[in-house]
């Protein structure tokens, strides 16, 4: 029988790491092209990754007391102009409709490119008491946002995301909130996806557009550039004056309530495939990955494994496994490197030898290992083993981030550093906007965040020698 | 203690049937508006609603082996126009986005009003021989239609909803699959929702622009009109030819491979509220209900309820029911009127008495009928109730319909039952169009479906006295 296809090896990330990357998100089957720039199809295996993320947070999201609404995907222009930091940064790249059907509308309307305006618009109707507080919404859905250069995951016309956003009756409560769903990215990130992240305050220079502080955890990709991979923001009472949303409160006397907003997007497959993935394809933590378990039958014409196998995975779905059988006709090498390249965190091998002996071969993703495992303990082997990939890959990317994070004193090294390689650069800051922008023109780097766990470097600002408030990591960043 | 508000009556659904509906819709706090005409924000507790019939629905969707994807939400405007009927059918009703932030598009796009052109861009890509078949995809998102007249639910500019779009290698393997899903669908209103519904085929003026056929479920409201509920297309290899999307197929040669798609959207939640609703309000069948049982303490001031509620509540909620408490200060009958307001199909009473008793009173939604059940069986009574509420919803809908379905074997017969009041009218049809035509302007109703299950009430036309071919379910519908 002949194959399928055969599976093309995929440009090294060694040579060229943009190349790398864009080749597994085609050859692993994540994502089409679709003819409208910077759209891209989900397909189902990329889909399913999403999913596993979705699932995971939302009932993370649920069991914190928080609620899923659906908000309409067009903002009035008028609507989004209400808040004037917010729409100064969002207003140059949102999708305008203009027209419906064949009529001229009065007012253009904006494809979402975030919901802030459409949720103060709801609140000022909902919120009247301090009893309706707080108000904890989430919704999951697509946002526009008109880029110039796009790619895959990273930066997209139209993405998917969950955008929180709440509403609370102190200032205090929705800084406590801000803080407890950067908490929620932070593990998410860490012990589903093995990806290890620092959580840090924004400058003010990148936060986002109305809030009053951003929080981010930053990621370190195999190649050492930053990615962000998810935000939180305290807004203060600034939307809810300028959209007018007041409550009674406990005196009896009208105020004001506080805000925030958080999200992570389909961004984070980017930081997946970027952090745990290698020559051989993708490499996903068990925890999200749509097959977890590939068997794979070795001589399956003899009699006895085909079934064999069947059984394995009828039993291992049973047990709660997300698991396939390739039973096509492709040779076990062909397969071996289909599923390498998708990932798979284990590869099971069934054959007539390994069925005599009562066993089966297990092989983790990340490092090839090879154990021989008896069928009657493979239940209880196999979450051993997918946590072991998952504790590989963690590991392996902090030793990535530990290898390339530097520390510089002067601008001087913090240049010679930035020209030389990609990392995170450990260097103390006064807090002057001006030093921030000439690190990011003759440095090429910019501030990722002012981490929550501080070190004092020094007590002078890298850029300007004045006394130093915070130490920034910097770096270039996807 | 002050109530928190009263529970203001709604309007009588005798009295006004329209402002019955919009009076639930917002004191059930399902929905509220936003600034975008026809665009509505679901709530909390609406949005709940449509994620329990997601999860039924999308768990049917795998099991019968589909895939979840996502498409971009814009299509440029040539891609729109490669299916002549579709386009005719879809571009007089789409949002149009020209502009991508300052810069003028050089093609428009519009807003997915569904997304066949979309999918078929992909499958072109995607499909090469029949061992790429079938495709089974299916995707949940939102889509827009510019609507001149909006209601809640029943006509939205968006509204969300799921659409499958599914490729296979026969004609005879895609109206298969077409079949397969009108009865996932069938199955899902009358065993899930409580919504009997009648099959059928939609007349060649009704169905879906640019398919060979669309079939349906129609399901009758409280006012004896309809509610198409959800529909199933098979397209032959129209789009296919259109798209230039191609296989190999076993006999070496090119062919045409052949398509369905099929959908439900967030319409349906209209339908529960006008099948199943009431002058109390809402009427949730136990299946997709937010909250199936809510435990409402009597005396809760006295020693021992609350805590013994809350003892009940965490008791259930173990045992996968979804529960809620409510131990606000409201008094029980502020309580009693605000759940069957929201629908709750069994209200669990508990005070002091029962305590002592060892026992609860359960209150049916559906008919208010009163139960006194030991603690000890609660457990097991429990599904035996709501499975209760679910089939007395059912054979009250289903007596409404047998009530409101009339027969007419003559023009003026059925335009003087279409005068005097709404339902179903079955009578026989020539399949001329000019017949529906002239039943749609004099006698003001529409096809509502060809009924797989024909009887043969005449063997002449209802309008034109030619022979018959078949049996049509006339009526006005939403």
């Amino acid at each position: 029988m002949a194959q399928k296809k055969m599976v093309e090896a995929i440009t090294s990330m060694n040579e060229d790491f943009t190349k790398w990357y864009t080749d597994i998100v085609k050859k692993a089957e994540l994502v089409d092209y679709s003819s409208v720039k910077g759209c891209m199809v989900l397909r189902p295996y990329g889909y399913a990754i999403w999913e596993n993320i979705q699932r995971i947070l939302d009932n993370q999201f649920k069991e914190t007391g928080h609620e899923n609404v659906a908000m309409p995907m067009f903002i009035p222009e008028s609507l989004l102009q209400k808040e004037k930091d917010h729409v100064e940064g969002f207003a140059p790249e949102v999708a305008w409709v203009t027209y419906g059907g064949s009529e001229k509308l009065q007012e253009r309307l904006c494809v979402r490119p975030t919901s802030e305006t459409l949720f103060c618009e709801h609140y000022a109707h909902v919120i009247n008491s301090y009893r309706d507080l707080p108000k904890l919404y989430n919704q999951w859905c697509s946002v526009v946002r008109w880029e110039k250069n796009t790619r895959p995951f990273l930066r997209n016309t139209e993405f998917w995301w969950q955008e929180g956003h709440t509403m609370h009756e102190t200032a205090q409560e929705a800084v406590e909130e801000t803080e407890r769903m950067l908490n929620i990215y932070a593990d998410f990130c860490e012990k589903q996806l093995a990806i290890p992240v620092i959580k840090g305050k924004k400058t003010d220079k990148e936060k986002f557009a109305g809030a009053e502080a951003t929080y981010s955890i930053e990621a370190m990709m195999h190649d050492g550039k930053a990615l962000q991979s998810a935000t939180s923001h305290y807004f203060g009472d600034g939307f809810a004056r300028a959209f007018d949303i007041t409550f009674t409160g406990r005196d009896n006397k009208l105020a004001y309530p506080h805000q925030t907003s958080w999200g992570i997007s389909t961004r984070i497959i980017g930081a997946i495939i970027m952090t745990h993935g290698d020559d051989n394809g993708l490499v996903l933590p068990p925890a999200i990955a749509p097959v977890q378990v590939v068997i794979i039958p070795i001589a399956q014409h003899k009699e006895g494994v085909l079934e064999k196998a069947a059984e394995l995975r009828d039993q291992l779905k049973k047990a709660g496994f997300r698991v396939k059988l390739d039973d096509s006709d492709n040779t076990p090498g062909w397969k071996f490197a289909e599923y390498e390249m998708k990932g798979v965190p284990l590869r099971l091998e069934i054959g007539p030898k390994d069925i005599e002996n009562g066993q089966c071969v297990l092989v983790r993703r990340d490092n090839r290992e090879k154990a021989f495992v008896s069928l009657d303990q493979l239940e209880s082997e196999l979450p051993k083993q997918l946590q072991a990939v998952h504790n590989g890959l963690y590991q392996r990317a902090l030793n990535n981030r530990t290898e390339k994070t530097y520390t510089a004193q002067t601008f001087e090294e913090l240049k010679q550093i930035a020209d030389e390689k990609n990392g995170f650069i450990e260097a103390m800051w006064c807090g002057d906007v001006a030093c921030e922008e000439k690190l990011k023109e003759e440095a090429g780097v910019t501030s990722r965040n002012m981490p929550f766990e501080q070190r004092e470097i020094s007590d002078k600002c890298v850029c300007c020698g004045k006394p130093a408030k915070k130490m920034v990591i910097w770096g270039k960043a996807y």
